[in-house]
């Protein structure tokens, strides 16, 4: 089965000097996630045009990535470089896309604003791009397709980045996508994290379409809690919440068996993704 | 001058799947910035040994860092590869860190707890380590010093890689940084983005020490207001507070006489960092 391979690519000085948390790549992760396609690396980058070009190259020659999503760097100031240096990387021409410009002149003139050049800009885009509307803001995303990949270049700001991607790049992503996604959480009170390794261990050896996974969320010795995490994949046919149920209930069997005092929180609800 | 350039690998399912937000990234990132070490990428993989090799690969390949710290993938779980990866990529055997052994046995044994293959698993890092001790939790981190690079790797649970953090690796790092940071935040309420980024596009040309960026948090037609950040950096000898403070009041003078109905909220505050 072709597996979809997505990268996600965030640029912004505020991202590398830490004085934002980067929330668009943890929502991107979680949609691309639920719709079946395997998220395999983020990558953090400034506003510069090497350090763009870099993050390119590594996501298409080092993690293999068919889909690559880029947040930021598409608004009106000076270092928001990122049309401009996907164009380059491309070796495609940068130039102005006529439904960006007649979306952006749209917004403004309602308001009666001028067409600046730094309004302007924000309709520059690489030659093949596609624009994609922005419902919440004024920069358009876009999407460029070839051969072996693709990008989509979305705002940094959340609301704007949500917005394209709920209204323009999830239907599209949808249909290529053959994988359904169930999962559960259910919380063990009373065992360390390192006792309930070794059951778990035994338990997903060799079984390639679930993740089981511990949260630490008390203390190793003192306390220990821990969120335990199922996650279940399946082809189109078959319905990943049963799957993932019956999983859930074989291992919380056996850890029940096995572990001395441990405490069940919740059961195995096993919530079915879009 | 010899800058430091410095890359965060993020490894661990829950951050690529987008289950949890990479405060990691943020924090450490924050405080490398303020030390005056440029942090130049993010990278986020999921538990496996093949990504990890790639992350590093990236990190000292195509971006060049001297400087690379890990966040998760220390503790007991049979997905915490990060130390074993480590060593294969180094080409270092893979041993029981004496030291690491010490800490570990002496925290389960003070709960009365035996030491299982899950808990020893721990204390297991890449031969040229030196154990960093977790006053946190059990997981110790680790660092490697190598010709032209150093691997710091830090557990993920952000408590206790804040704790290593803190006690061990930026007083050790500190040494090593030979700029000092100031910065800023003005409010500017009433003028888009767009209006600002000519004037400040213009204001920043040709000044490498200094860093402006405009985040807008209203709407850029409908009632726009824009965080202005000014960072300015300088070499030990000189002041980075008078520097900041002087090119702050230059720029809100700039703006003041130029935009139309600007309303400036807070004054050039310079904060000095570390």
């Amino acid at each position: 089965m072709f597996r979809l391979r997505a990268t996600i690519i965030s640029i912004g000085n505020e991202l590398i000097q830490g004085r934002i948390v980067n929330t668009n790549a943890s929502y991107l992760s979680r949609r691309l996630t639920l719709l079946g396609i395997d998220v395999v690396a983020h990558i953090v980058i400034g506003d510069n045009f090497d350090d763009v070009s870099k993050a390119l190259d590594t996501a298409l020659m080092i993690f293999g990535s068919n889909i690559i999503i880029t947040t930021g760097g598409l608004g009106p100031t000076y270092d928001d470089i990122t049309s401009e240096a996907i164009a380059r990387y491309l070796g495609e021409e940068y130039v102005i896309n006529e439904e960006a410009l007649r979306e952006i002149r749209e917004k403004y003139e309602s308001r009666n604003m001028p067409l600046t050049p730094e309004r302007i800009k924000m309709a520059y885009m690489p030659k093949s791009a596609k624009s994609l509307r922005n419902p919440v803001g004024i920069a358009p995303g876009f999407m460029i397709s070839k051969d072996n990949f693709i990008i989509i270049a979305l705002p940094g700001v959340p609301a704007e980045m949500e917005g394209i991607w709920e209204s323009s790049v999830e239907p599209y992503l949808k249909r290529f996508s053959d994988r359904r996604i169930a999962e559960t959480y259910i919380r063990l009170v009373g065992a360390p994290e390192s006792t309930l390794a070794a059951y778990i261990n035994r338990f997903v050896r060799g079984k390639n379409n679930i993740y089981v996974k511990t949260h630490p969320k008390g203390h190793e010795t003192r306390g220990p809690i821990n969120d335990l995490y199922i996650m279940v994949s399946t082809s189109q046919e078959i319905d990943p919440s049963e799957e993932c149920f019956k999983i859930c209930n074989e291992l919380i069997d056996i850890l029940k068996k096995n572990v001395n005092g441990l405490l069940i929180e919740g059961e195995c609800k096993c919530n079915r993704s879009l």
